[in-house]
């Protein structure tokens, strides 16, 4: 599938690996005409755009920082603008592809601009394409198994910790994302509802040299695990019973 | 990265559409000795095995019957007959492929054998690499995004209707696997608590000239999904508010 002129994508590019990008997302960023890339805070290149250097040729590259920021507002503004430049090349017949960390449908700020597109794009132009999450690549350097049967998985993010402790309840597995800010606490809740034992954090998975897999028994209180790390905990199971339905 | 021998390789491939394959997963298919791929029950070739034909040349292909029971005890005893093929093979310095619909973390059967594999392989012969699920590929093609900010996704069959009713009450995005068998209860369930508006199936995501995406408002009572289908509930959003915090 080549990028097609005057269409744009929305393209999930995984964890950071640069073998975890599907065969769909490299040939449409292989082929497009502009290729929108986030900019990182601190002047260096994104993880998004260091995982699709291989892949970048003669395409123009853009970089675009997005509001590190929670003010709606600011946020919206900025995906404004972009929106406006997208529609203008797409109107000249150039194919663009955003690329985004993991997959587009899952805690991306790409979702911002995609809304703003549907609008002017109209659907048949705007395409998605999912990636690989990093919660799967998280389990998948585990071996920890996150759903069987009749388990029940629940991802969100880590920062409230009310939230956390109810999620912990009422699935087999809980998926934390964004865990670095807050480890002690959640060490401390997961404690108290006895599910210490079961949780393992993954930072910077699949990240060259810098990928940290450890038990949370084991990670010391003054660990300093980057913002964007992941507690996967595995509370139980569901199996089915003999008359097929769910057995607690 | 090629697959190495000795080793075994449980492969996710993405939800059926060969490029959805992962450039990691393309490289070990190809490079490995032996591929094992699910026999599909009407003798046909599965789903995986259809995904992955491209990447097929030289290499040996074993199809393997999973049985399609609930009975625990059989089922481990035909994956323990598996593993006792793939470490007779490993041992005799194979590589080892075994290629999985979708994540193999996810509901997959390759749990199974991985388990067993373990025990007797060790860790640092076994390798997992992570797909594009189903529900990945289906927000991707309905642009549903699954989460923003602070919310909730949860993931779950959907046979125990009373656990999916639970369910809808303590997430922001409810994802139904094997909606296909109970598709006018949950539409039932779903009218109950209000939620059938927000409600989009998918059936056979990403496979060439079967794929249906259809609000659930518009699904007719006698439509025949397929067992596989998908159900995405978007309930609501949980933005930021000025605090930082979750605003529900």
């Amino acid at each position: 599938m080549s990028a097609l002129a005057g269409h744009f994508y929305a393209v999930g590019v995984g964890p950071g690996a640069p073998d975890l990008v599907t065969l769909r997302a490299a040939r449409l960023i292989e082929s497009a005409d502009v290729i929108i890339v986030p900019r990182s805070e601190n002047g260096q290149c994104s993880l998004a755009h260091e995982t699709i250097r291989e892949l970048l040729g003669a395409q123009e590259v853009m970089e675009h920082a997005s509001p590190m920021t929670r003010d709606q507002e600011k946020t919206r503004a900025c995906w404004a603008q972009m929106a406006e430049f997208v529609c203008e090349r797409c109107g000249r017949g150039q194919s663009m592809v955003q690329v985004t960390i993991g997959d587009p449908m899952i805690y991306s700020t790409c979702a911002y601009l995609m809304e703003l597109l549907s609008e002017r794009l109209g659907g048949k132009r705007m395409h998605i394409v999912p990636g690989i999450s990093a919660f799967q690549a998280a389990a998948s350097r585990l071996g920890e198994c996150l759903t069987l049967q009749e388990d029940r998985m629940t991802l969100m993010p880590a920062t409230d910790l009310e939230a956390v402790e109810c999620a912990l309840k009422s699935c087999e597995t809980l998926v934390l994302y964004k865990a670095g800010g807050c480890l002690n606490e959640l060490r401390a809740l997961l404690e108290k509802n006895g599910a210490l034992k079961q949780a393992n954090l993954v930072c910077y998975v699949e990240q060259d040299g810098k990928e940290v897999l450890r038990p949370m028994m084991e990670v010391a209180p003054d660990f300093k695990p980057g913002y964007m790390a992941t507690l996967i905990v595995r509370m139980g199971r569901r199996e089915w019973n003999a008359s097929g339905t769910a057995d607690q």
